[in-house]
């Protein structure tokens, strides 16, 4: 794995007149072939350039997705599921054409069962909205991703983010889901109860399938109870290692810490230029607790200990609304506030998730290879999984860049894999992660794979040319 | 739904000479024709008769399961793996023939990674075989379906138990599996990391795949810091339903309870005979609680005040493992005690789960139910989860018997379903409840799960005639 893959529309072709004419009957003007709508829905945040849908249909109900999909496999039609346009792999970008399943009209809170933890929303509804919706109720809904996504595209890549350490990932809370299948038809996968053991795990199946088996057009999820007590708190080291080994230790003792984010010195002064912040430009962790006053307090007091064995000392706190929302701002900006590092710069992320007592080590190769790199490369990471970024900045005119992405990018891979790692912690494989893919699973269980989308979508209209290559 | 299927090898046939011959080359003594060691292979916990293997062949290796899979591939012969033999429903029974790969010899604890809280084992490691040999890691793990069963079959199954209500099931505790497919090649699913978005989730198709789609040969697992402090305590109520209700508002409150069951009456006094113990004879609920020393006394105040404010007043407590080992074995013990009840009996044990807001009106009706029936029918139940069993005791010699106990069963079934709620939280579909499978997925999502069944075993060798009928 040298260069970035260079993509086009590989087979972009001209609809079918016929379908198209069926669409507009069905979606009048909510099936759009202009040129600017076709390209906001070629463009995702990945390092790819726009590689744009032949048409765009917008749905705002199962039902209406259902009838499109039928459409699609009539005529033959590719179709690519599109929520927020925020994965980073290229998810969503067309290279063998097809239309743009827009579901962002598709936003409506269905059900909030209180009393059973559970919410049931249409696939478009956005991760802050979800949790706005149901602030009254005194629940949230843990998963965080840093971008606002829609629930349906985090479960499309099986999301995770910040507070994954505590509360996992869409993978364990997702309980149930409408479907709709490559040949049209609605199903409805797992039920409102907690746990089951009936049948294959349909759930499963779709979470993290990247819009390649089927269109999630409905989510069951758990939510929690707003915690009793919460404080957050920011503590420099004054090495990397420092901070990372802070984090193992917290995690082997078994704290039940809600957050733990690792950000290194560069990106803090990234932060503090694009929040307007004054944190001490080291390397850095975010904590966040929840739980009883007590519970907190004990938690609070046994990670300041951790810390302080490893040089940190002066825990900043934000224990009021406010000052934890700008301090997990300025956390969830590190990507933006990166950017500015180097103006008209495209990122390329890497993903990779360890086992956690291999972190330190691959964390610490990195910044090896980091610092010998002419780019700049800030490290964010959700340590306490065992996952961490680097973002690594190029300028999209200068091809030698990306090729120097790529290197930074496979070796970093290439070690995770080494210790028993994965390529990808939460963003998924999309376009640009197949060949690690291949690498990690290698090629009997990627067959397994393929089993599974011949069987499942045997025309190859869900999202194709995403995950594997078919063969 | 009304009588229990009766069932007899449909189609078994003499094994074809060249296979044993192959058989025997391969595995010596460990490939028996003998008819004990076939009828103990045919019999599981279900109420089902004996319906044996046509030979059982005993592997010690990945590799010499996989000879095995390739040798049932080339001569077309069913394949049944076998842990421990403690499902439920039928899972191990053969009534198509083929053989039983019992994977009880391969019981070697591979890997402890104590400061990655994983584990690698073989699938034929048992339950308390494993707790006992990472004990002195100072490790655990907590999922506990009550029986000792094997962590192979667990993992086929989706198991649970006492302890999900805080630690989950088998589908969020595995990270990785090596298996067999059915053509014999050995794949790995997953990685030590603790989570991961690269490509299809093949851990989670096996996980509950009730040896349909592969055979299930090592397992990576996550453990746990065995808790600072555990206390348990037992705790009468003057109703079901108070003791129901005293559930629900503590998991509605996210107190991190890490068991509570429930007990009625019936089994209590099965309990008492059978232990020897004197506990109060009415409903009761049984509670564990795991964490710092602060945080089990806050966990149990609140729990008290709750149960109070119902009825239930008088806790008994255990805080000396033990005393803890004698309460958890006392409720461990119920399935067994209850048979007591009446001698020579079968039990049809139902298996339900629902929303938890809806539990208490299920369990209520269903004791409406059993009092109207001639039969005896403790009730248990991990309630934390909406999970409770009807222990339906029945004369294998009265067929009116097994017909009520059906037509109990079928009751349940349906009013769960009714609440959004699933036919099994943990037992499998097996042979039993292969009809309720139908009427909670529907047609459509069926037809999902038998694509890809015939997509990853085309020969249908993999347990066949389980879970769902291919058509």
């Amino acid at each position: 794995m040298t260069a970035m893959p260079k993509l086009t529309n590989l087979d972009a072709r001209v609809l079918p007149v016929a379908f198209c004419e069926a669409m507009s009957a069905l979606l009048a003007t909510r099936f759009s072939l202009s040129l600017p709508v076709r390209e906001h829905h070629g463009k995702d945040e990945s390092p790819f350039g726009i590689i744009a849908p032949d048409a765009v249909a917008f749905v705002n109900s199962t039902e209406e997705a259902a009838a499109v999909m039928r459409l699609c496999a009539e005529h033959r039609v590719p179709l690519i599921p599109f929520g927020a346009g925020t994965s980073i792999e290229g998810h969503i970008l067309a290279p063998h054409g097809g239309i743009s399943l827009d579901l962002s009209g598709m936003n409506a809170l269905i059900a909030i069962h209180a009393e059973d933890l559970t919410v049931t929303v249409q696939a478009g509804v956005l991760r802050k909205q979800l949790n706005e919706e149901i602030k009254h109720s005194g629940l949230f809904f843990p998963i965080d991703p840093g971008a606002d996504a829609s629930i349906g595209g985090m479960c499309a890549t099986r999301a995770s983010g910040t507070n994954a350490v505590r509360y996992q990932t869409m993978r364990e809370n997702v309980l149930a889901l409408t479907v709709i299948t490559p040949e049209g038809k609605i199903i409805h996968t797992g039920t409102r109860a907690k746990k089951s053991s009936a049948g294959y795990d349909l759930t499963r199946i779709y979470i993290g399938s990247e819009g390649t088996l089927g269109i999630i057009t409905e989510i069951t999820l758990r939510v929690y109870p707003q915690p009793e007590a919460i404080s957050a708190a920011v503590c420099a080291f004054p090495t990397l290692s420092d901070a990372v080994q802070t984090v193992i230790e917290t995690i082997q003792m078994g704290v039940p810490i809600a957050r733990v984010e690792f950000v290194d010195a560069l990106s803090i002064k990234a932060i503090n230029r694009h929040d307007k912040l004054e944190l001490v430009e080291l390397p850095t962790l975010f904590f966040e607790f929840h739980g009883s006053d007590n519970g907190v307090k004990e938690q609070a007091e046994t990670v300041q200990q951790l810390a302080a064995e490893h040089g940190g000392h002066q825990f900043e706190w934000a224990t009021q609304p406010e000052d934890r929302k700008k301090l997990w701002n300025a956390r969830h900006n590190a990507y933006f506030a990166a950017l500015q590092l180097k103006p008209g710069c495209v990122a390329v992320v890497t993903d990779v998730c360890v086992p956690i007592s291999r972190l330190a080590e691959c964390v610490m190769a990195t910044d090896v290879d980091l610092q010998a790199s002419s780019l700049p490369c800030p490290i964010v990471g959700h340590v306490g999984d065992g996952n961490f970024h680097v973002i690594i900045l190029v300028d999209p005119n200068k091809p030698e860049e990306r090729i120097e992405a790529e290197r930074i990018n496979a070796n970093i891979v290439e070690r995770a894999l080494a210790v028993g790692g994965t390529c990808t912690g939460e963003h998924g494989i999309g376009l640009h992660k197949m060949g690690f893919l291949q690498t990690e699973h290698g090629d009997d269980a990627l067959d397994v794979m393929r089993a599974i989308k011949r069987a499942l979508d045997p025309l190859n209209l869900m999202n194709p040319g995403k995950i594997f290559e078919l063969k």
